[in-house]
């Protein structure tokens, strides 16, 4: 048992949330976070209410939050009725401004969570009236932005301190064990947000190929760029770019993506690859952390080898 | 106190080295940090004998080590000898291959401390007989690479685990203050080295106006770029860059290095607002804790500071 700030407020056991990653994070991995004594996030990703109805579903009667990419919602905002109908645990918002969306989500009793990778980001949530902060250091998967978890955390957990102490502080990018989630409550964060680490859990919905490439892949395998976001005809905004599995593709088009933009055959190419399990083309969305990542069980066992690592670690078992 | 494998090997107090930062490191500094209970690192940089000579005989009987670039090492290799000569504590290298430098290093009976961005660098570390390998973040300041601090230090300790178990290692790269040092420990570190902390040390040589700006700034306000190199005429090999404050400059010339690179007014303008204190065109060098640093204190206050801070988190301080 870790017992946070973080817990006793969300009443969970363990101060580990599951990233809501677009597409991966459905309902069957959301509800065996929650399950597991964590908060699982399903991944509203760009607000296909279909997928999310379905998910919802998934998830049964497990108390999970659900998470959109902000300024996605932002052109699509009726899908967040869908969420708030079923009356989720949180709802996490990253990438924009959360202030549009922050009375709903209070008028629906959800905790509104808010990702941020900037200090601006971060008032800019105090101001929507968030819960509870997470800071994201670029060397997660997916999509972020460049500070490193390691100076951002410590650097808001002051901001906290003097401007708001009662909202909590979550540290997301790059924890993927125990150490990680250590490191973290030695930075002045009350939890943590792990994506790649349940990328990899049983539960979660993978590409075909996807698992077998980060498997093997190592921390030092990763790039951010903005190809894959080019090749999917996705228009995302400054600074944020996605971390993924550096391949032939991200040779290629990393430093060209404007030419990729145009390119309607090299994009098709992507798409076939992702369904194919071409992963020379279309590879694994996971971040550094991937190079601590060698197995893929259920999320109820990531989540008790994680706590039990830092129980240990925080019990004086750093010293060798 | 914190004693782990790190301050038992070299002897010392505190598991804390101070980088060798080029130019800014010079002999009172690592003398300080040295007195202090730490180990203190001179900067040798591009490898100016002369300048070396000099903090050599400013750091007195302290017992100092000395920083390498490695790349322009093998352009200079006698500056080596200079080092040797004074039986240094340690010769820290950095940026290239250390193979070349190791028996004479071993010879002279001083520690090879190499640091490293990568998994493929510490193999290479490990080859040419490193005691110590010092694992850095591209979150530091000065010169560095991509991998963050939080996700290399633990992957590095698995890869040590299993293959040089005797290795010590150090983390660099964001750690500012004791909740990185603690932080750093939970990761599987024996101990810490930091640069930008003791940038701000009372001890440093710093370029006018650079402290005023660097105590001005937040962690946001830094940028990896090669623009810098480009302006002082350093050819830098992939994947290095340097972390600078960003600037007018940096704005300017970030994104069209190459032109910079042919731009003499540029560059001569860029070394004179060096030397006046002009920081919109020459900026600090400093990493992403910058925005932890607050003041200037001397070298001992900061390694007191850190260690109790630590001491203080390792001993349950954490729990709020």
């Amino acid at each position: 048992m870790i017992a946070t700030r973080l817990t006793r407020a969300l009443g969970i056991d363990h101060p580990i949330l599951s990233a809501p990653m677009a597409g991966v994070a459905g309902g069957a991995l959301a509800a065996a976070v929650s399950h597991g004594g964590g908060l699982g996030l399903i991944g509203g990703g760009y607000g296909d209410p279909d997928w999310l109805a379905t998910q919802l579903e998934a998830a049964g009667n497990a108390p999970v939050g659900i998470g959109f990419i902000t300024w996605k919602l932002a052109e699509r905002p009726q899908v967040l009725e869908v969420a708030l109908a079923r009356t989720p645990r949180a709802v996490f918002l990253s990438f924009g401004d959360p202030m549009p969306f922050a009375s709903a989500i209070a008028a629906a009793g959800a905790e509104l969570i808010c990702q941020v990778q900037t200090l601006d980001h971060a008032r800019r949530a105090l101001a929507a009236g968030a819960g509870i902060i997470v800071a994201q250091g670029g060397e997660a998967g997916g999509h972020g932005a460049r500070r490193a978890t390691l100076t951002l955390v410590p650097e808001l957990a002051d901001l906290l301190a003097r401007e708001a102490p009662e909202t909590l502080l979550v540290a997301a990018g790059g924890i993927a064990d125990g150490r990680g989630l250590a490191a973290a409550l030695m930075l002045g964060a009350d939890g943590v947000l792990c994506g790649t680490r349940f990328w990899a859990a049983a539960e979660a919905l993978r590409p075909p190929g996807h698992l077998e490439q980060a498997l093997a892949a190592t921390g030092d395998a990763t790039i951010q760029t903005s190809a894959v976001d080019a090749a999917r005809g996705l228009d995302w905004p400054a600074p944020y770019r996605i971390r993924v599995l550096a391949n032939e593709f991200t040779d290629r088009w990393h430093d060209r993506v404007d030419v990729l933009r145009e390119d309607a055959a090299a994009r098709a190419d992507w798409q076939a690859a992702l369904a194919e399990g071409r992963t020379d083309t279309a590879s694994a969305i996971v971040g550094e952390g991937i190079g601590l990542v060698h197995d893929a069980p259920p999320a109820r066992a990531i989540l008790d080898q994680m706590v039990a690592q830092a129980r240990t670690l925080l019990d004086g078992g750093w010293q060798r």
